[in-house]
Formats: structure tokens, C-alpha cells, sequence
């Protein structure tokens, strides 16, 4: 594109995915933009469009004329036109309605009515749809017109007059039954829907769970509605994965489509701030509890080797807990019904990490530290002090291990997405824990 | 199944999804199993056993005598055995593959050379061939002896006589064409393809980038060696999203296939302890820093107050940062030339989240810190104070972004994994920069 080698930008631009055509698109500045809009074949913008991230869609359509914004909404797959329009000012959603034919705009419309992030928002209406009183040779006709404009032929679904979900046909059983063969001998069950206002998430698990490649997206009356094929699916597992992790690494606000480096620096700091800002506004508190405490550490101050320690174990442990049962929740694994269960096994494991580390650490206190040297007050031996270090480390690790755990049950309980809660959270919680546990150790151990 | 409800249990167990079958069983006590394995239809078996987690396949196996296990392995899809044998012991492994069909066993053994975590473990062979010189008619016939044995028809691969992929057709071309339509018309080119010795996260990423279904499989010469399949994609990328999660997290080792509740104490432990003990050890170096700078807290122990905050806010923009990066090399959005644009942008985020840090907690130490009337030594006043904790604040902030940003690239130059150096590493290594950080500061600037 920079050379303006038209021939041979385009020569290699019609043996591009498309895929990679939106890459390129997207890493260009506004003139090069006009430039490939200008020269690239509008049959290839359909495809392009519904891969840009969501910011660049309206910009993008805006460089066509209103004939060729026609042609471009009017080619897209209704699932993806769906999504696009739901992405673009009011305005131009009105204004690229209208350009509409009647029955795309309907399908448009009523896929708008749900969220996008429920299976209704991620269906596509375009599907196969047969009646059970028809034979192989009349369904072979119908679908012949569709042979292009469906989506998934994998699957054709079979209907009543009233749009009842029936049954389904697979492709395979129509190429090889004789012509004259009833639906209905062909005809299979279908086991597994969802419904239009199920969460995304519920879909791309009943997926992986079931194996499956098409998954019929009904209403409450069982009227079939559309269906989620295995490519929504990569995108919301894709979504959702990218939301927990960056949930919990305290990141907020919505993923972004964009990639990391075309993302603008006015964005990120968005997006990092505001759990910085309370965590660290938190973390007072634990430099509150050390102000509290300085007889402690002033007495001997050789506390202060193991205070860090201490309070980091702390964080340590209760983010692996809490990753472990957020994990789990994500994946379906933990029923509600299971939280005596995780409760059992995360104090195990916490009083086990404890007793091993506080072991170990104690065993470097006493057979490592004398070594160096340093400063203990009269009367207070290599091995109490240990003890102090240790008692406390154990219960830090056993406390955070127990919180790290309960915190994201108790976020779902009350209606707050767990990760949320997750690593950051969680280890300002723990430090201030952890700095009363350290001191309050020490203090009764060591008599200060 | 506890009740011995045999008939009650069999009747239920009929309707169920293999999978739910497999969720079961694995919830199951070794009685209930025996119970289950002598009832169960062994026709369901194959299924269930390629949805077990890898530890219970061997035990499940030798639950049958060798006849049944003849039949169970023999009915299993060829990429599902391969996987299976890869989880037995090497005397059940020889024992199993002996049970085989010869065309079984030298498939399972072609498929048992690729490493379980490539694009050749993943794959499978069952995959529909033909030749280019045929027509509809013929194919249809081929094809009709598949139509239950082919995990895939949804493409179907074009090979000349030495097995080179030459194209695809697809099924619903070969319905609706005229049956004496060669091959050649209808069939289409193959744009992309994987080698067998691909990592399996990148036959994932050529997945959701491309919208595809099918993608096949071949050796440095182009042969056809077998195809990745949606289900496929969709475990990989459930198993790589949960590895990067777990590392993260400073959790070792392999993603258990068990379910959280089903992973012994034996094994989280074993999976958390590793990392917990060097980054703890580890954490002994900060509070060497606080000891070796008792002299300036000691001096005015108000330090305190800010401490855990200051050390703190690191590790939270450090995580922040490290985990937008790993997130998105994972995703494929970071080429290793781009390094120097991720540098620029960490460095100019850092430099602004501190500097608006540093302000606000300027602002809250001069405005409403002097109404709790802390003390300060003489001739120090609060905005001397204030200064001292914000360019420590900001200058901690600054360097934990970049070095957050910086680690993970800089484990991927080694060839680590950029995951395991993630949040904890990185938390534990800048509290030790936040040591040092806050007391230097405190000392030049309040003149200690």
C-alpha cells in the first residue's frame, strides 16, 4: 500500500484470507485506509467489516457511499450485521436499517433485541429449516437455493407448521438415502438446546462438554430460533478466557477487540487505573497496622527479615486458591452446592502448606541465620524466634488459603463475577491479615 | 447406581450424553464402578472412556477381560486411542496395541509418534480421500462405506496417487452436482494447512482467525496426514487458557484433566508448593532491604504508614502489565520484532499512572493525613513528606510497568514459557525494587 504499487497490492490482496485483509486494514493510517477502500472489491468488505474491532466498523462504512453501504450490510452474514450494527452510533444504526431489504431487516431486528453476550446475540437465523412431511427429493430441492446463503448445512432442522423445534437431518443422510425416503425415517432427535437468553458462556460449555457442531438456540416454547455454529464458539471462549485473566489481574472494563498495540495508551490507563487507585488507597490500612505495631518491631527489629516474607506467602497462597476455584467455576465444574466441599479442601491444603513451609522456614531461621550474625535481644533464643516466624507463617498461609478459596464463592453468591476478586484483591486482604497475624505472633511468642 | 436400582438406573443411564456418563463414573467409588462397567451397555464405552480423565483410563480398562477391551479400543475414533495409550503404562500400552486390526494398530502407532501437544497428537486419520479423476457418482460410492466411520465429512480431501493434497470438496457440492460431474469442477483449493509437527496452539490460533471447521493436516511434502477437527480446538484451547491461568498464578505442573474437586490434596499440593517456597525465600531479600535501612524508618517511623502501599502498588501495575502482554502473545498479537513498541508504551503508561498516582496520594497526605496529627520529626513538613512518598510512589509504578512488560518478553527470548514469570515472579522481584525505592527516596529527599 505505501509504495502505491496499485497492481501489485491488489494482485496480492486477492490471494489474502480475509481475515488477513482486516490485519492489514486495521494497521493503516486514514489516507492508506481511503486507498484500500477505494481499490480493494467491495465483495470482499462483508467479510473484512465483520473482523475489524468495533471501534473502526462505523469509520470504516462511513468511506462507501450509501449504494455501497447497501451492498456491503446486505451480503453480511445477519448474525454478523447484527453485531456490527449494535457497534455503530444510533444514528447510522437507523440510517443503515433503512437501507435494509424489509426481510433482512427484520432478521436484523430481531436478533437486536437480545444482548450480545447471550446465545439469542450470538445466533445466526440462517438456518435450514424442512418440515417432517416432506421426502429426500423435496427437501433436496428447497435447500438447493440455500446451498450458499446458509450458514451451516451440517445440521437442517426439522420444523412443525407453527416453527416447533421437531428433530434434525444430517447432510450425510440425504446424499445417501434414495430419493423418495420420508424425513421422518431419517429424521433424528435433538438432545441439547438453549435458550435465546442463555449466557454465552453456558453455550461455548454445553460445546466442549457435548462435542458438538451446531447448537440449536430456541425460545421458551421450544420455537426454533437460530443456531450457534463451532466459529461464535471459538469467539466467546476466546472473550471470556481474555476477561477472566485480565479480571484478575485487577484490569477493568470491558475486553477490547483491538489488539494490545493498536489499543491507545488513554484506554489502558483506563482500564488500569481504578483498581489501582482502591488497592492502593487499601493498602494503608496494612502500613496502619505496622504503624500500630512499631514497639514490636522496634524490640527487634530483626522482624522486619521475615515481615515481607510473611505477608507475600500470603498473597502467594490465597491467589493459587483463588485461581484454582475461579478456574473451576468457569469451566462448571463447582455446583453451588459444593462450597462445604472447597472449604474442606482448601483448610487442608492451607494447614498443609503451612505446616511445611513454617517448618522449613524454620529450619533456615535456626541452623542458617546464626551464621550471619545477627542482633536478638537477651534472652530471646535462635529457636523461640523461629517458633514466632513460624506460627506465623503457618497461620498466614492457612488464612489466605481459606480466604482465596471462600472470596470468589462468596462474589458468585452475591451476584459478582468471581474474578473480580481474584490475585489483587485478594493479596491486599491478606497483606493486611498478614501484618496482624506477624505481630501478634510475635508479640505473644516472644513476650515483647 | 446406589440404590441398585438396576433397571430405574440403566433406563436413565440409557438416555444420558456420554459425557454426563463419564462425569458420573469418575464420581463414582470402585464398587459403584464395577457396578457401572458390568452393566453399562459396552457399545457406550469408547465414548465414555475418550471423555475420562487420564488417570482412571488404565484402572477403567482393566475392568474388562481382554475380548471386551478388544472391543472398546477397536470402536474408538483412531486420534481418541492414540491419546488413550499415550495415558496407560508401556506394559498396558503393548498389551492394548496387540488386541488391534493391523490397519488400527499402524494408524494408533503413526499417531503415538507426534507429541500429545501438537497438530499431529491432535489429530485424526479418519478423514474422507479421493482422487481427482473421479466422478460425483464414484465419490458418493466411496464415501457411502464412510458415512459412519469418517469423523468428518464436512470436507473432503482431494490426494493424488501419492497421497499430496490437492483440494477439497465439500459434501453439499457433491449433493447437488449431477452425477457425472467430475471432481475437478467442484473442487475447491486448500488455502491452509498445518504441518504434524505444529505446536497445538497454533492450530488453534488458525482456527479462530480463519473461521474454519476442517483443518488438515500434512508433512513437510504436503501429504495429507489427517485432520484437526472443531472439538478438537475447542480442548486445546480450553487446556491452554487454563495453563496460562495457572501459571499465572505461580501454579506448576501440567493441567490436571481431573476436575478441581477430584484432584487429590497430593496433587494441588505437589502443584502449588514449588513455587511458593523460592518466591517466599525469595521474599527474605526485601526484608534484608528493610533491615539494612532500619536507620532511616526508625528516624521517622510515619514511613510506615506508605510502606505496604508503595511496595504494593508495584506488584498490582507489574501483574497488570505482565498480564496484557503474556495475554496477548498468547493470542498471537505480539510478533518477537514488535519489543520495542511494547517497551515505549509500558514506559509511557507507567510514567503516567505514577505520576497521577504520586499526585493523588500527594494530595491525600497534605489535605488529610495532618487531621489524624501524626508525628513528624522537626523541620519536616507534610508536603516534604508528601514528596518524598509520591516520587517513590511514581517512580515504583513506572518501573514495575516496564519490568512487568519486559519479563515476559524477555522469558520468551529464552524459549520460557512468558506465563510462569507472570504475576507472582514478578510481585516478589518488585517488592524488592519498592524497598529499595521508598528508602532511597525518603532518605535523599527528607534528608535522613
Amino acid at each position: 500500500v505505501e509504495s502505491r504499487n496499485v497492481e501489485g497490492f491488489l494482485k496480492a490482496a486477492e490471494e489474502l484470507h480475509y481475515a488477513d485483509l482486516a490485519a492489514v486494514f486495521e494497521n493503516l493510517d486514514d489516507e492508506e485506509r481511503s486507498f484500500f477502500t477505494a481499490h480493494i472489491s467491495i465483495d470482499r468488505f462483508p467479510e473484512i467489516l465483520a473482523e475489524l474491532p468495533d471501534t473502526l466498523i462505523e469509520e470504516t462504512l462511513e468511506r462507501f457511499d450509501a449504494k455501497a453501504q447497501q451492498d456491503i450490510l446486505g451480503q453480511l452474514l445477519d448474525d454478523d450485521r447484527a453485531d456490527i450494527l449494535q457497534d455503530v452510533s444510533a444514528e447510522a444504526r437507523q440510517r443503515y436499517l433503512a437501507l435494509l431489504q424489509p426481510e433482512d431487516m427484520e432478521a436484523t431486528r430481531s436478533l437486536m433485541r437480545y444482548d450480545e453476550d447471550t446465545a439469542g446475540g450470538r445466533m445466526t437465523t440462517q438456518v435450514a429449516r424442512i418440515t417432517s412431511d416432506m421426502t429426500v427429493k423435496q427437501v433436496l430441492e428447497v435447500l438447493r437455493d440455500d446451498i450458499n446463503s446458509t450458514e451451516s448445512l451440517a445440521r437442517i432442522y426439522v420444523v412443525d407448521d407453527q416453527g416447533h423445534l421437531m428433530g434434525k437431518v444430517r447432510l450425510r443422510h440425504l446424499t445417501f438415502s434414495p430419493w423418495d425416503t420420508p424425513i421422518t425415517e431419517i429424521m433424528q432427535e435433538v438432545d441439547i438446546t438453549i435458550l435465546a437468553t442463555a449466557d454465552q458462556e453456558e453455550a461455548a460449555q454445553m460445546f466442549s462438554k457435548y462435542d458438538m457442531t451446531v447448537l440449536p438456540v430456541v425460545d421458551e416454547f421450544n420455537h426454533l430460533l437460530g443456531i450457534i455454529t463451532h466459529d461464535d464458539v471459538l469467539e466467546i471462549l476466546e472473550e471470556e478466557s481474555t476477561e477472566d485473566i485480565e479480571k484478575m489481574s485487577g484490569i477493568a472494563g470491558e475486553t477490547s477487540e483491538e489488539t494490545y498495540l493498536n489499543t491507545s495508551i488513554g484506554t489502558h490507563f483506563k482500564r488500569r487505573f481504578p483498581w489501582l487507585f482502591v488497592l492502593a488507597v487499601l493498602a494503608i490500612s496494612s502500613g496502619y497496622v505496622m504503624l500500630r505495631f512499631e514497639h514490636v518491631l522496634s524490640s527487634i527489629f530483626l522482624l522486619a527479615l521475615y515481615l515481607p516474607m510473611v505477608v507475600a506467602a500470603g498473597g502467594n497462597t490465597g491467589g493459587q486458591a483463588a485461581t484454582m476455584v475461579i478456574r473451576a467455576m468457569s469451566l462448571g465444574e463447582l455446583e453451588p452446592g459444593s462450597t462445604f466441599k472447597v472449604i474442606l479442601k482448601e483448610l487442608s491444603l492451607g494447614l498443609l502448606l503451612g505446616l511445611i513451609m513454617g517448618a522449613s522456614i524454620a529450619a533456615i531461621t535456626i541452623f542458617i541465620l546464626p551464621a550471619f550474625n545477627p542482633q536478638l535481644p537477651e534472652g530471646i533464643s535462635y529457636t523461640i524466634f523461629a517458633l514466632a516466624v513460624s506460627v506465623s507463617l503457618a497461620v498466614q498461609i492457612a488464612v489466605s488459603t481459606l480466604s482465596g478459596a471462600l472470596l470468589p464463592i462468596g462474589a458468585r453468591a452475591i451476584k459478582l463475577d468471581p474474578a473480580v476478586v481474584a490475585a489483587p484483591a485478594i493479596t491486599t486482604l491478606v497483606d493486611i491479615f498478614g501484618m496482624v497475624i506477624y505481630f501478634t505472633a510475635a508479640r505473644t511468642i516472644l513476650g515483647l
